[in-house]
């Protein structure tokens, strides 16, 4: 057999195995954010993870997959098995956007909304990174690190959400006379479970990132990016609840989770560079960063119900600009630029779509619809409708 | 190393990668199940899925396989590999069956069944769709083009189900006067954390049918079944939640995932075989098909609460004939003839079976059990004792 | 390509696979435990799973893997890839540990002790048992044969919960007047779910632990070694179930399921040894030891929310055991000797850390704290606010 083969085969094989396990991070984002909103919000919540997840994917195969990568040929592993890696990534970005406006978006706007994300506005934003031959390559090339998308996922659909909180505005009766009103999550197990499986899911994510195992040195390269990824959750995990535990003697269990969500977003851009300490680092900084975001987004009234934006967007601009700090060879600037110039990008492309979408079919559910709840008025159907409600 | 040796140690590992994905279809089912049915069945529904797993899987450890396949004997990959991924179909078969006649039947008589059911009534399908060597060639040889089990898989399941919904009858209460009262599901998280189980076991299902991915040719067929299994899901769901939307202007998840497990049974017989968009024609018809057969069989008043003949039966019918549609060496009437040939056998080795098991322990729960609930009578433990029940 | 790169890379990718089945159990015990205990104690068990598999994974990586292997260096597979199989290890003892005393332990000593397990009690056990060059060998050195952990993860996690149930005491109100009162699990389908991540976590957890799939010879033993575990726990449920109609003419699924976890525990010690047919008999006495077991330790008052006494302790030892009696070649007494040195080390050395760290900070909460449940009391966040309680 060819050594060539032998390559093709493996690695067809394995980007397969690593695209399974990113595909469990749609339930995976389901189950988190239904826990995290209340019981009358959870069927849309769920409804939307499932119908943007489907019409995002479709867009991508049908106009984004060109457009991101130019051609579907493909040398070293089966072209089929490229796309549904790539496609797999597409869902997190537009699933990582639509956690934050939980509990008073409408699902039809936000379906059109994700045919522009998966179609164009992510796949514009993988060709400047990981593509660059869209925009004018003497003024925007990118030359950014990125092994697996700190910025190019996770910053991306960041920047998508910050654009529709503005757009949105928070839910009703969330924030009154400058006071938070906390709105408590309603099933934690979902919350852990889904944790959990984005948590799987971020071995492919990034492990599959690296886009071979087929030499020794590849199959290296991925243990360490694995093993690295899973070292910054662990690092976040236990920062979150050691603050918790230190300011409020409890053991907040949905920042703890999130602070491992933001460990890994962190060391997304880089895990195959660091040696295996500098994750621990990453991830303690990665997670205190949620801790105190979580409150400073409160404050000045951007309303995220799931903490979306701490977990993605502030950890995926610190991930990425970690890499600059920690691997020697990277330019720091180069990272940074790679930050602004994909973080102006998505923001202003967003807010123009989100801009002229909204005057077709408004984003934001009335105030009454809000207060029935999102379930009944959109899907007509309850989440849980024997379980009596005490609050 | 010899080259036969590579194909037989990769093809191995493919195999048990395949099998461990179609194995969280068993989870799958039965949160999806679990999900649909009301509290007070919720136990039954899960106990049912366990110990019919268990009981089928075991007769067709000690007899099943045998009758499938005639040999052990196996050159191409382990013969223990071989045995798990054909065990893990035969899951399928009857998980599919149970879920359909959820909250009247009881546990004993329907572990009988699925004893013959994996002993003998799927391994006798398999051996003369897949096999060949079982029933006279001349006069039964079925030359279906049917590569993960549209006909053999879902169809087995789906005609079983149906000979099973005729020998119990409707639940109690459920069709009074001619009118059909609706039950809505008790768990909505549970049903999307099935259904998305079942859609990445799909994975497995589909890409390992393809039997080996240890040349270049077949990792991308194995890339592109994979890739075609998942855009029929999309299409199915996309379809599904469109049509609900435009007839009632909401988006009833349940049928939205209907619709999406509609499509992946309808792709299932040949998705190594079509372009990367026939899929979607199949997938939107697919995901049509479950929205208009669910209220029809309603209406004949054949009570399936979770919409197991809709996707399994009418789209395994619809998946298997597809083949012979839109692939030109494929024969629509040999595919038409598979069709028939295994339903009739199928029903009607079900129906004898069940009305003979029905002599001796009485499938149907009386209309008090029924009314108190399967969980209390059957297996003595509530699902969720401590949520105060609404209705 | 060199046969040895071959291997490397394959093994690497196998080893990587088997991995991230065994990360399913952190939340397959997760669930499991979150579904077993009450609604008042399900965020505190969920952030003990979370909490604990964060700093003993830590400890390991700081410093217990020095320690149970000596040295990092590895020819036959990458080193991370190593180190992480090894890490999904840790989690398993500790979680085993951490589910028998829910309800009425805290988190911070039980964080604590997780530090200890991961850093220093179970890298000494896998480098007595695996290792064996600790302690002096001609004194301790241990031929027992146990391929995946009956003794070495299951009864190790088992020997630590029996040490921390002495320590702890019973949950309040659990025996009054030598009366047991029942308190029923809270969340059935979460047991569910649980149990077979669980279930499917084992097939990486014993064929990973074949160490190589990349010769024909070790493809069918990974094989084998699956489809065995597979068998003994399809056998354990059979048995549970049969035994607990045949008493009470109801199916008790929380004992299903622990009879199936019972006989994967019971047949991990030497799955690759057996003929496929050895796995039915251990596993039918393994389900069986369970529903025996489970009364025996409510009997003499050991307070076991999650039953993992029997499932554990019990069947790991009949595990270690039953590869001396069922393999020729295999010494009963190497066995028995290896239980018992690996249950009295495990035993007194994790009776006295906990006993020292109860001195600093009390393991098990106070009567009131139990009786208004342990989320409130640690961790702030109720699992289900808005379900109202009926009992």
């Amino acid at each position: 057999m060819l050594e060539s083969d032998f390559k093709y085969i493996i690695d067809t094989f394995f980007t397969l195995f690593s695209m399974v396990l990113i595909i469990f991070m749609v339930p995976g984002f389901a189950m988190l954010e239904a826990g995290l909103v209340r019981t009358k919000n959870v069927t849309s919540v769920l409804t939307i993870n499932v119908m943007i997840y489907a019409v995002a994917s479709m867009a991508f195969l049908l106009i984004g997959y060109d457009l991101a990568f130019s051609s579907w040929e493909n040398d070293s592993i089966s072209k089929w098995a490229a796309f549904m890696f790539q496609m797999a990534f597409v869902g997190k970005t537009i699933n990582i956007m639509s956690g934050g406006v939980s509990e008073r978006v409408r699902i039809i706007p936000l379906a059109i909304f994700a045919v522009f994300m998966g179609g164009i506005i992510y796949p514009s934003v993988v060709n400047i990174s990981w593509g660059a031959d869209f925009l004018d390559a003497t003024i925007l090339d990118i030359n950014m690190y990125d092994l697996a998308g700190s910025t190019v996922i996770h910053s991306t659909g960041g920047w998508a959400l910050l654009a529709a909180i503005i757009t949105m505005g928070p839910r009703r009766g969330r924030y009154i006379n400058g006071k938070i009103r906390v709105i408590p999550a309603s099933n934690i197990p979902l919350v852990v479970l889904g944790a959990f499986l984005l948590w799987i899911g971020w071995f492919g994510f990034n492990g599959g990132s690296v886009g071979s195992i087929s030499s020794v040195e590849n199959a290296n390269l991925v243990a360490k990016t694995i093993m690295n990824t899973n070292t910054a959750g662990l690092a976040g995990a236990i920062i979150a609840g050691s603050l918790m535990y230190v300011r409020y003697k409890l053991f907040d269990i949905t920042m703890v989770l999130n602070g491992a969500l933001g460990g890994l977003v962190a060391v997304t851009a880089g895990p195959d560079l660091y040696d295996i300490y500098t994750p621990i680092i990453i991830g303690l900084i990665g997670g205190a960063l949620v801790v105190f975001a979580v409150p400073l987004f409160d404050k000045i009234q951007l309303d995220d119900p799931v903490g979306a934006l701490s977990v993605h967007l502030v950890n995926g601009i610190w991930g990425t600009l970690a890499v600059g700090i920690f691997v020697e060879k990277i330019s720091f600037l180069n990272q940074l630029k790679g930050v602004l110039v994909v973080g102006f990008f998505v923001f202003f492309v967003s807010f123009i779509v989100l801009f002229l979408i909204n005057k077709i079919s408004t984003f934001r559910a009335e105030d009454d619809a809000q207060l029935e709840g999102m379930d009944v008025n959109e899907c007509g159907v309850e989440a849980y409708p024997e379980f009596k409600r005490a609050i």
